[in-house]
Parts: C-alpha cells; structure tokens; sequence
C-alpha cells in the first residue's frame, strides 16, 4: 500500500485523480498496486489529510465547487513540507505550476521529499531544467526513486522507452516533434491558412495560450531538448545552451516550397553530438517526407531515436492532455511499484 | 554477476555475443550488470562449458571456422538439460531453431529452465505459440522471469512497451505491420513490379526464402497476432484461430486502385475484442494515408496500439536482423538484472 501525498492539484493532478478513480480494483488486481491519497495540497483550494486515505472521486467532486477543497470536512492550511516529510508519505507526486527561471516552488518540494527519503513522480518542467543533476545525485543517495516521465511527451512514453525498453543501446541522435501547439499551427498553414490565421485557430480551440511565446518561440521544445541531452547523453546543457529558433519566420511559402521539394517543415528538438560536445537546438527543420516525423500532423507529438543496434526507432503519441499527463504520472507510480515493491512476483503476468 | 547457458548459437545468439563482446564494460558501467557464459550448447556445431566463463569474442570467432566449437579445447557433447539445471546456469538464452507446429525442441528447454527456478530469455515463437500460458505460470511459479522481447519485432520494443512503460492503460486494439518480407514486395509493387518480380527481388536480397509460405501467406504474421492477443488481451487464442490470408492474391492494380483513393494496402495482423471474444486476423487492408501505418515502407515494422488513456501510441523500427535480436535478448537480460539484481541501487541513473 502506497501512501501519496499530492502537491499541486491542477489539470495534471486531477487527471491522475480520475484514473485512480476509475482503476483502483484494477490497478490491484493486475499489478498488486494499491494506494491512499494521504494528503493533498494546494496554494489557494485547499489542502486536505487523512491517514486513512482521501477518495480520489470526492477530491475531483471538491475542485467542481467554488472554493475547492475549502467546502471539505477537515480542510485546512497545510504546509506542502510538513506534509511531504510526514510519515504518512512514501510518495510525492509534484504537479504544481512549473517557472523555468527559478523551477520553483517544485524545486524545494521535490528536494525535500528526497532528502527525506520520499520517492518522487513529476510532470514539472521547472526543476528539471534547473537542478537535474543535484536532484539525480540526491535520489541515488537516499535510494529512493525520482521519475518524470510527463514532462517530455505527456504519458507517450519518450523517456522510460530510452530508460527500460531500450537498455543496452547507445543513443546517438535524437529528433523529436514535441510541441502540438506549433505542430498544429503549421498543419494548418500547409491548408492555406496564414501563421495568424492558424495561430488563432489554435487559440479558438485552447490548445495554444494567449501568450503564445512558449510555444511558437520554441521555448517549450528547447527545455524538452535540454533534459534529453542531459538524460540520453550525459551533458552538462542548460536551458540557455539550447540553439533556439521559433516558427514565426515560417511562410506558406515556405511550406509549399519544401512540399514540392519531397519535404515538410516542422518544429523539430535535435539532440547529437558533435566531436567531444553534446549539441541540442530547436528549429523549423525541411524533413524528408520518407521519415515518419514528417508524417506526423495536427497536435500529435514524435521523436526518432537513432541507436547503435537497432537504427531508428519512432514512438509516435499525444503529447499532452489532462488524462493523457495523468497516465504519465501513472506509469511512473507504477514503475515504482515494480522496483520497489514487496510482496509479490516481479514475475507475475504483467500485461 | 549472472552465469548464462546458451542454447543454440545461430544469427541470434551470435548478435547477443556481439553486443556482449563488444559492450561487456560499458554495461557494468551503465547497469552495474555482469555477467559470464557458462555454457553453449549447439545441435550440431559443438558445446562449451566454463564455469569461469567463456569469452563471446572466442565464440564467435570458432564459428568462422569449419566445425565451430569442436576446434576448441574441451569441447564436448553436452546435454542441453544438464547445462540448463546446472548450478552454474542463473539464466538460460534460449535460441534453438523454431517450430511452430510443437514447438520443440525449445519448449523443452524452456520448460526444464522453469521448473529448475532459472530465468528465461528467448526469441523463439514455437514454445510461446504452444504452451504460452503453461510456460507464464510455471514461471510464476518458480519465481522467476520468463521474456520473449525478441518474437515480435526483434529488438523494436514492441512487447516491454506495453508491458513496462504503458502501463496502467489498457489496450483497446492492436494493428501492426509485423512482417518486413511481405511489407518490402508491397512497396516494390507500388513501385511497378509485379507479385512475382518483387518475390524473386526480396529473395535476392535475402530478406525472403528460398520457400517464402510463412511470409506471404501470412503464417508469421499470424503467429504474431497470437502473442498478442494472449498478452494484451486475456485471449486463449490458438494459432489456429487467427484468421489468415496472405498477399499473393494482391495485384499492381489494387495497390494503385487504393492509393488513388487515399490508402495504402499494408498486411496488417490485427488484435481486438468483439462482443466478448477477442479477434484476431491477418489480411491485406487499404490503410488510410493519414494513419502513420501507411507510411512504413520497406522491411520496415511498426505496431499502433489504440489505448484507453492515450489514444494511439504508435511505435517504429526494425523487425529483424542479428544485432537487433540480440538486443531484444539484451534489453531482456536487463530486465531481469532491474528485478532481481541485487547489490545496486534501482534509483541509479540507468540512462
């Protein structure tokens, strides 16, 4: 019985909520994973606690009314540190929101709770970008896990395919569609449409801000770019070492160009190396329509791989979404569970 | 340090041992994994047993040689169950020419290893298409692992996907190109070959045999679809219940008929549930250009996995070849080494 303590219960959280929701018999029946939501914090709904456990469906119920967790028998003030470091935690799952510039309030979360020997699952952004390495170093040291399989392609899994399924290969190259937001706009500039018109469009149905310079500047794909050279290529990157161009110079006339040329624009994340330096940069890239990342269109999200012993490997998925980061968080739950697990078969049917 | 049986040495093992040869500090380094081949254990080509291990470059080295292993010292016949249930035997490499319709002599093997509380790792059809569900619970049984990376798509993590890093979802359907032989004559058909030009081209380049049945007529396929029905879907499907049909009945004409239409034929083998049996069948469909299927051209293979909480993850890569094998045989090994290695941190860096 895992006890979890969540921080941060937005969009991501709640979609890890509702799974856990629907799944509970489930995820015990197939993987023997059992669980209780032991506290819940956030910075202006609420927080709650209970050793016994929280209903997941009645914490999703909670955030349907005005004021939250706040309309709850219990609720009250939590300090997010007091609950991570309480013995009723084994597990921390840190979805508050993510800042690029300082990667907190994550980053104190996350570096509590594996100081104080807390396993921790993630979709933030934040501290990875800022403290990959002190934060690696400070789960090795207290034997417990630090997983973020979200942060890259949501619950498409683009990193524990690298981590687990690709053991024992070499990473030599990595180009990755992993912005939707982009994806989308230049889907719609191949149909006709101008980068404003197509901007808007993406705005109308909510899947580009109304500031849209994460997206369209590259931001977002560059801090992808970054944490997979760190992690696939042992680099020392910052955020601020990622060559970084946006889609905003991008033309229809451009698109048409590179279409009759055999090719397709896209906002590719590379990641390689060059002589003894690890090389990430992020840029609107004329691909070979005989690769699958070409074919990738809408807000779909892909990522080759080029590996020693089996060439190139593409993992095609949805790159965000509330259910599908809920699933990310999931799979690293369930991860967890595996390696750190007592009381049953690591050799039971898995499936 | 685990002690590893081999039995059988052809391109498979030979592409385990390459990597082993080639890799042996990189992977202690990386995964703290060790390891030492005890023993080898061929029909015909001779057998080898140290218990202080053999080096893999030797291995394959005699097998440049006429006779292979009987022009090394101390070669011997060896009973393949006595190397099995030997003490000095923690994993057995299983890669004995398969039969499909017994399934031996691998299913032997396979068996003995089991019950003796040994893991298994193999790329062989025969036993799993056989005996599948009395080979996973001897296995439960005994405690120990029991993998077979390798029989979908060589080392294309088509099975430890779903297994490990999807967990948590449920798969809905399965769609696959699963067979690089007949997916080459239909792109070389689409080029202007006829059935019998883009045969005997295949042929030539040896990506098809001499007798192509198992290929085209779909039986490889078939045997694929199987797996997964047993895997992902609770199904006790039989060889024999897979609805077949194979390409040679496929025309210039259909291809062409088909692309002007928007779709491409591919030999799909198909998983799904109906009502409530579970379905599986292989057959040329017209799959829609949109779909990232239509795109895998070549010897290529690529599998679309329709999931509860993430839609459509799709993944692409090769599906055959010595070094691909032998990595699926690898990424197994690890496996293993993450679930039942001891000594080492499980939060340690394992990128």
């Amino acid at each position: 019985m895992w006890n979890i303590c969540l921080v941060g219960f937005g969009n991501v959280a709640q979609g890890l909520a509702r799974i856990l929701a629907d799944k509970r018999e489930r995820l015990a029946a197939k993987y023997g994973f059992g669980f209780r939501i032991t506290s819940v914090v956030t910075a202006r709904r609420g927080c709650l606690a209970n050793d016994q456990g929280l209903d997941p469906a009645m914490l999703l119920e909670a955030m349907e009314r005005d004021g939250g967790f706040w309309g709850c028998e219990g609720a009250r003030m939590i300090d997010p540190l007091e609950a991570i470091k309480s013995p009723h935690t084994d597990i921390l799952v840190e979805t508050t929101p993510t800042s690029l510039v300082r990667g907190e309030p994550g980053l104190t979360h996350i570096r509590t709770a594996l100081k104080a020997k807390k396993h921790v699952v993630t979709s933030n952004k934040g501290p990875l970008v800022r403290a990959m390495s002190e934060l690696t170093a400070l789960a090795e040291g207290s034997g417990v896990a630090f997983r973020y399989e979200g942060v890259i392609m949501s619950g498409t899994p683009a990193l524990n395919l690298v981590r687990e399924t690709l053991a024992g290969c070499d990473i030599q190259h990595v180009q990755g569609i992993v912005n939707g937001t982009t994806n989308f706009i230049l889907t719609e500039m191949e149909k006709g449409k101008t980068y404003e018109e197509a901007l808007a469009e993406a705005q109308r149905i909510g899947i580009a801000e109304a500031d849209p310079t994460a997206d369209v500047e590259g931001w977002d794909a560059a801090v992808k770019a970054c944490i997979m050279a760190v992690l696939f290529m042992d680099a020392t990157l910052e955020l601020e070492d990622v060559e970084r161009t946006g889609i905003t110079e991008v033309s229809p006339e451009m698109i048409q160009t590179a279409l009759s040329r055999g090719k397709r624009i896209k906002l590719v994340a590379e990641v390689y190396r060059e002589k003894d330096r690890v090389k990430a940069l992020v840029a609107p890239v004329a691909v070979p329509l005989t690769r699958p990342l070409a074919g990738i269109m809408g807000a779909m999200n892909a990522i080759t791989y080029t590996t020693d012993h089996l060439g190139d490997i593409t993992i095609v998925g949805p790159g965000a979404g509330r259910i599908e980061t809920g699933q990310a968080l999931l799979s690293d739950l369930l991860a967890i569970h595996r390696a750190y697990g007592r009381g049953e078969h690591p050799s039971r049917s898995p499936f």
